[in-house]
């Protein structure tokens, strides 16, 4: 099929540079546009750009001209990288005008007429659509993804809830310094050292957990009803969020039988077929001492969650750890499985 | 007064280094004997020992040659940082032979007529010395101080129990390095990583914390009631073990009362005057990103706990984290701490 | 073609694993054993091989049991990873049992009739073959690849000793803990930490190079004879060497021609169409903060030197920073390297 | 005697913060006012300045108010920690306006009359002051400190070219994160990484060295002959810089005989009275792998210049490896000690 036109919002920034990475080699979707703050803007991609990853920057873009992140860009889809107080404006601006917006910025997440999406979780949320576009008269659109921690908590709680019926659930998180952005958190801060907080971010976790395992009624979402207990720490991580969880369920389950829930989810044939959709999206590893960031967090591509030491928990049902990969499936690799699904679903067409 | 001639039993691994430190000018006690494993026997300390601490080796140790772990050793008071499997033999036959033994190993922490003892805690359970003198037959003794991450959780979690009653708790540790000893976590698994399993260590967490917090009533330990449920993660730290909290009471209290309840305790005059008792052996932090390792775990020579973040928490009353220094006030420190408490006592005379 | 069979002797330590990990999907060379230490001996691989590398253990290996590092496995060509000690018997044992043995061991690396190979550097000098088997009375041989500081070193220095004549060589390198093997550097050694000492290493440097680029005439080598001066360093670097140089040539050169010799260097057709040489092997980078670890040693899939800092010396002819993936080009990928090159050259037929 | 006030520009910043610990129980100097930029003026200290250092804050200054850096201040002697460009201009008004100015910027570093100082390396070079004074029309001055770097750098090789007379002199540097301030390098570049590069830093090294050493004669001071070439890397280590050196001398000097050229060494008596001068300013340590950052960093309180590894080269004469505390001794302490030769001198009174 013809890729479709997208452009990148906050292309110079580490998450921006993680969309230009996944998207360069995409069957779907095809980078046209760049566009970034006001210093980078004219400049040609490979000289605005700081370029932060290991692999090399992709030819294709190396001479894209750095776009104001205003609608007029050619594109028909948008993936926003923006920092919040841009994303506030511009990206209702962008569906005003008709663009379809796929987002990994927070500020709209929690809007009631906004789906906070991950295909294999919550595909249905996607009906909040047309409500969002009749209430605020526009012909395109804002999707959202989750927050990087409470994106692969969800996505390995969702099996355990619809098996057991979750009700409490208490989540300690060792996240990764890429979290943070760039520069982020200073070397001084982190090296020989942990920082026990993240501004903001143990309130994301405990609500957009409830509102990605809700259910959509009459085109609004009704919040899941267990409770989430947050902490949040960085760690001397590059990449990969580590989370020890504790977890009450309605119907108790031992840990043989939340291994069995986490193994045999299966996304939906739509959500299995789309091109970022890891061949299982939950594994669960036997040893000890696994998940480990530097063994685990490019299972799949950096797109499944991994799962271990799921044991039983003296006070709740099961202990387990997750550990997933913040900057894909936790951001870009995120948003663009979002944007798969509204291909899938015929939202949007090549 | 004369000090009280003591060896140091694993003397040249991590945790007996910080007892050679931490001995080094102590007002009480003066280090007469070194004992370690076979192939450092015979040959003068500074030889023997791959000292690892910054601060150099005290000159008085330097040149006393290695002794054989065994009774005959000029010493009143032994420190005992031996291995389980040696210290499970060697540890009684001093007790027989007549030393006192004041051990960091986790072997005897659980034996019924052993005290495991934090001063500010559970100074009264020393009482156990007698039964087990009588029972075993020993002119000796020995006492034994928790594991790091239950010391420093135990000291935090004494006035909260004695105020409100404690019921339930969560507790998920980010441990330092030196807490595995020398050559311990190789730098391959633990550089750009962490590791989610510390072996033995949830279930010491788990058990000692309900001892040191237990009653003693007819020269036995009652357990205290409370269950926790711990998890326990290996960081890229030095030093200093941080741990996450929730905590739920009997009685209902506000973060308010929690912190006034930890600011206020205080131990005993008799305890408050050991050499090694801190000022304030807890201290509550205000700032939202505190405590870290790196600017806290030497809080009070090492031997304070540091609390932070103390919130409410959605599931139980309230959340918090805290910091101590694993190698000082959870090992070597703590167990010099305990001598001293004997001496202050009556139980060892100078 | 058929695949030749191949072994890897100390299959299960860090380098062992790599050997696993590059000939899973080599075009000319099949894994049919592995062979290991007693205590692995008889297991299966999976079981027996404590797997460090991010990317799964190869299917095709997981079953396989581990032999006995003797003659009589099912292969034509070995490769070993073997500790010097082991090497220095075994790897004889092979050579004579008519076995064809890529060693990545400095064992044998200076021995007279032992060709010491990196593809692009001294392809000719597997004339020594001949004589090796004559003299040692041997039906197979031995090859052997350089010190991992020294082949990404003596790779950078073959152009330019081509074109200006090498005199002085001064290099400081920092070495990444891979280096060391497994368990290999404790962490606590260097976790905000580096070791200005690796034991060995700065001799191999100054020997090893000499030879790489000596000329090998009437069946000997005749050692290059610039002089080098090495430094030797560890630091807190997962995978990737770093080097600094100064390099005074015979004939001078302005950085910019020093670049020119580095960038237009190609190898042999023969050599270029080996599986494991890189497109280009040398990499010139002109920003100024590169080469760096984590953004270059992937480069040409771990095979390719980058250098950067090409700049005039105040005291000899040009200053420049290089480095190399020390586990793949440095190790198992330069050893599986000379076997392609034996392949090419016809000692070894399909 | 009473103490001279002081007071510190750039206060809040990582040097600043250094001045502030170093300076709060100084027998000489005492700490009076402290000045920053725009945003702090106004705020107390405590409120104003994110405080870094692992020792707490000291209370005496925690009330203090930040000021503008502008002259006013109540204060004889000011220590300067500001950024070049402030420092360029504001450092010439304090002097004009009758302070001493004490720097540590390098901005003025390389002006003909303005004194490049370490007390034990070229205390004769205040000589440049009166003529300072003179040309300038100033009733105060400024003399300032050397680069982190270079300090250390000189410190050790103050007593070899004195000895033998260096001729050439190579250095690597493999520098600490606390030396780029704070934020300073993002946790991002150098977690499993290093940086071969650091902005300026091999040409101060380059010239200042040579300025160090050089010899006053007619109050001006004539650069030493030898040429340093100097490579200077970022490494993941907070605090201490490793050097690797090779020298060249102009008369043959043995291992042995550098040794005891840099244990023997002595600053005057003048000197050695001073409170930060440590007792022996340079330590030389035969074991085979220090100095190391972790273990020698904090030798003589951070005041001592660490070396090791004296060996021959083989195309120097020698090489060695030195270690200093780059914010200590580099930094605050190294301009507290230059004000101290002040007070000695008589250039200053209590």
């Amino acid at each position: 099929m013809n890729r479709i036109p997208v452009a990148i919002l906050g292309a110079t920034g580490t998450v921006g540079q993680r969309f230009v990475q996944l998207l360069a080699d995409h069957p779907w979707f095809e980078v046209k546009a760049l566009a970034a703050s006001d210093r980078s803007i004219g400049k040609p991609y490979a000289e605005a750009c700081h370029w932060l990853l290991p692999s090399p920057m992709p030819t294709a873009v190396r001479d894209l001209l750095v776009q104001p992140i205003a609608p007029g860009i050619e594109a028909r889809l948008v993936f926003s990288a923006l920092p919040s107080e841009i994303a506030q404006t511009a990206e209702p601006a962008f569906a005003q005008a008709g663009y379809v917006v796929c987002s990994n910025t927070s500020v709209h997440r929690l809007d009631a007429d906004v789906p906070l999406l991950i295909p294999e979780v919550n595909a249905e949320h996607t009906a909040l659509i047309e409500t969002q576009r009749r209430q605020r008269g526009w012909s395109g659109w804002i999707v959202t993804s989750a927050n990087c921690t409470t994106t692969q908590l969800a996505l390995a709680l969702k099996p355990l809830h619809d098996t057991f019926g979750l009700r409490r659930v208490f989540v300690v998180s060792m996240q990764a310094i890429s979290g943070a952005g760039y520069p982020g958190v200073p070397s001084f801060d982190i090296v020989d050292n942990l920082i026990p907080f993240i501004n903001g971010e143990e309130e994301k976790v405990e609500q957009e957990s409830r509102k990605l395992l809700g259910v959509c009624r009459q085109n609004r979402i009704e919040d899941a009803s267990f409770v989430v207990s947050a902490q949040c720490n960085r760690v001397p991580v590059r990449e990969g969020h580590t989370e020890c969880l504790a977890l009450e369920f309605e119907r108790r389950a031992t840990p043989q039988q939340v291994i069995d829930a986490l193994e045999s989810f299966r996304p939906s044939a739509q959500v299995a077929a789309l091109p970022s959709t890891p061949a299982q999206p939950i594994i669960v590893r036997r040893e000890p001492d696994r998940p480990q960031p530097i063994l685990d967090r490019d299972t799949g591509n950096g797109m499944a969650v991994v799962v271990g030491r799921v044991r039983p928990c003296p006070l709740f049902d099961v202990r387990l750890v997750l550990l997933g990969h913040n900057t894909i499936r936790g951001a870009a690799g995120g948003a663009i499985h979002n944007a798969e699904l509204l291909v899938a679903q015929g939202w949007l067409r090549p």
